[in-house]
């Protein structure tokens, strides 16, 4: 560990240049797309990102209609069908992806800057993106293959688990569902439900298009035109409703016949826009969230091996997202190892961090913070973040100053302002009916 | 699905020029490596395989060894970490990748051609290749992930049923295990055994390199050599040990708390190279491998209802690897769906295709044999079988005949030389204790 740390200092050193002052040039389109750009010379490549206001949380009733929109894209085109799509991509060197969260869908491309190879890339991507074929017969193959993961999924204890925590802890919100969707709305849903969807969110108005790589402001900008150009201008969304915090804590037990019990707690966290951000997110790396060296692997895996493997993260979201802590145990160590996670947290609320803690915690954060910043396609990921959650341009540079400034009394006070050990949703998935 | 063998057939006689005939050029390095090549120069890339004869069939009493040999393989070289190696690939825009299976190891990876980073992707992955540094730390870490993932297993009744399925089909075979491994095998392993094992195994005597893309024969050349430079030329393998027919069908019943039953039934297959290879893959197409058309879908979801998906598929080995019929079902309907395979397989076996059937499927095969053979990749990856199967190098011209020239007959004779519905085996995993 100690080895690690002085890497990653060393490393700090020589990385800061490399991020530091991130250069990031910002604008939005004629109508309304917003563009965030890195000029990137060391490949001849480009890594696109295109994300749009269309994740799960915009799925009304008809959960997995986001996801389902997304899989959908890239199935065919005009008279294109999804092999033919994959080879427009494979026939350049390109490499496309999507990808849907709760709060957004984001497709990505990877490709040569070659104008032989990069004007066909774009036209197959922008193809995707706006004018998919959405065709019947491909929903019904996709729903499909949707309605087997889920019936899998039913047979997963962690998923069961994942699935009753965010039910408990959102209730009628919409991050009460996983982006892939329930069986019965994904039964009752139409093709026209998608192209219904992808009509009226994929717009210009909630774009971001992130483009990091070898390309100079002026091609950066007629191929952001080009994308956005290409969707309607459409109505921004209105914002997610609150979330509710819950007025107590509540259990959860679903029988399963497995040997081990699944246990989520938690309750929820934060935003990806807070000002707790960053007190909240150095203390979890000390209760939780560093692997090997937290207070829970500690004291639930090193000292009493009840598991293999325990954690705890804070997923920042549009609005908050969860604070989670899990673990797996047998049957009949489930009653200590839910008082061990209560007992971990309450103590932590009340104490907060030591300054050795603390400072581990902050050292080990600061020291992977650029190894974690120094791909292309790494920015873009990132820049995908800040464009969706209109996080301010300076954030990344702002980031190891802002983790250096928690002390534990900030991240104490953070924690208590948020988190109330007494009003914990546990779930546990595991053992005979009660 | 008229349209779509249309748009095949069109497409086959459109892209045959791209593959028949395909320029495959064939040396050993002076170590004894054997290399294929084919020159592709519409894309500024190089997409290179490196296979081993270091799959699981290799892991003696130690399950898992091989597989857990690859995975460490980029989590360090010398001084560098596993974030060290994967930043010198992203850095050149070069894309690692490893995988095994039972037969071997594939590593692979994508560059661009250019000098100023080719030879930089090249010496990381020479280096991962040949030298990583298989540190205690990372074993420990990356066992554990194994050991949780097979945890994870067991609680999948799908995962239950194939290794279930494995074992009880090659009995003590190398094959009755997965890749992955077994739990008190990797309990019992440390580094030591995963450096002999690399050593031993990542030899040129055994090696296979492709490469597809931008380069001239001579780069090719220097580029083999550098590769199988890096290794021992060590001493090829014992061929593995034949597989024996069973003698009688047997029934495997695992209890399991899901609503529904997970049924594999089969034999041992075929080999990859196995003068009925032909036959016997297009006849599968009939029963159950071109998903809707199958007869197995015709008669188990389309008449009946009883499953959303139900498939057969033979896997070709390096000895005969299994044939084997899959589907899930309610668990009160697992008797009539047993019933179904059984028989399906036993009228499938006793009357062979009708001669619809069979043009339907030889055309279906055809018509999207080229579709996977237009890309860098996709050559690739055949090379690599041609390659560790030691097939013939005109295999893949040959393909689209080999298919047209299957009748009823030789499709029926086949069958019924190799497949014996008397001895099936079947698992069913689900349902109460009995």
């Amino acid at each position: 560990m100690f080895a690690d740390f002085t890497r990653a200092l060393v490393l700090l050193v020589v990385a800061v240049p490399a991020w530091a002052g991130l250069p990031i040039q910002h604008w939005e389109t004629a109508n309304g797309a917003r563009v965030l750009f890195v000029e990137a010379h060391s490949l001849p490549m480009v890594d696109v990102r295109v994300s749009f206001d269309a994740g799960s949380a915009r799925d009304g009733a008809r959960h997995g209609l986001a996801s389902l929109t997304s899989t959908l894209l890239d199935q065919g085109t005009g008279e294109r069908d999804a092999q033919a799509v994959a080879e427009a991509f494979e026939n350049v060197g390109a490499h496309f992806g999507a990808s849907v969260s709760q709060d957004a869908v984001t497709l990505s491309l990877r490709s040569l800057v070659d104008a032989a190879r990069l004007q066909p890339a774009l036209d197959t991507f922008t193809a995707v993106m706006a004018q998919p074929r959405l065709a019947d017969e491909d929903f019904s193959r996709e729903r499909e293959r949707v309605l087997l993961g889920l019936r899998a999924a039913e047979q997963q204890p962690g998923e069961v688990a994942r699935r009753a925590f965010y039910k408990a802890l959102y209730g009628d919100h919409p991050y009460a569902f996983q982006p892939d969707g329930e069986a019965e709305a994904l039964q009752g849903m139409t093709v026209a439900d998608v192209r219904a969807f992808h009509q009226r969110h994929y717009v210009a108005a909630s774009m971001v298009i992130v483009l990091v790589g070898d390309l100079s402001r002026e091609q950066a900008g007629r191929i952001a035109e080009g994308l956005a150009s290409a969707v309607p201008r459409g109505e921004p969304l209105s914002p997610l409703p609150p979330v509710a915090e819950l007025a107590e804590g509540k259990t959860v037990h679903i029988p399963f016949p497995s040997t081990q019990a699944t246990i989520l707690a938690g309750q929820v966290g934060m935003a990806r826009i807070d000002k707790d951000y960053f007190p909240l997110y150095v203390g979890n790396h000390v209760l939780g969230g560093s692997g090997f060296s937290s207070r829970l692997v500690e004291e639930i895996r090193e000292k009493r091996g009840l598991a293999y493997s325990v954690y705890s993260y804070l997923m920042p979201m549009a609005v908050p997202g969860p604070f989670l802590m899990g673990m797996q145990t047998k049957l009949d160590q489930a009653e200590q190892a839910e008082g061990l996670l209560r007992g971990n947290l309450a103590r932590f609320v009340e104490e907060g961090p030591s300054a050795a803690e603390l400072e581990h915690a902050q050292k080990n954060i600061i020291g992977g913070f650029p190894l974690r910043l120094d791909s292309n396609r790494e920015i873009a990921d990132w820049l995908s973040i800040l464009g969706i959650y209109r996080l301010p341009l300076d954030f990344l540079d702002r980031y190891p100053g802002q983790v250096k400034a928690a002390t534990p009394e900030t991240v104490r006070a953070a924690w208590q302002r948020r988190i109330h050990p007494d009003k914990i949703v546990m779930v546990i998935v595991g053992g005979p009916q009660q």
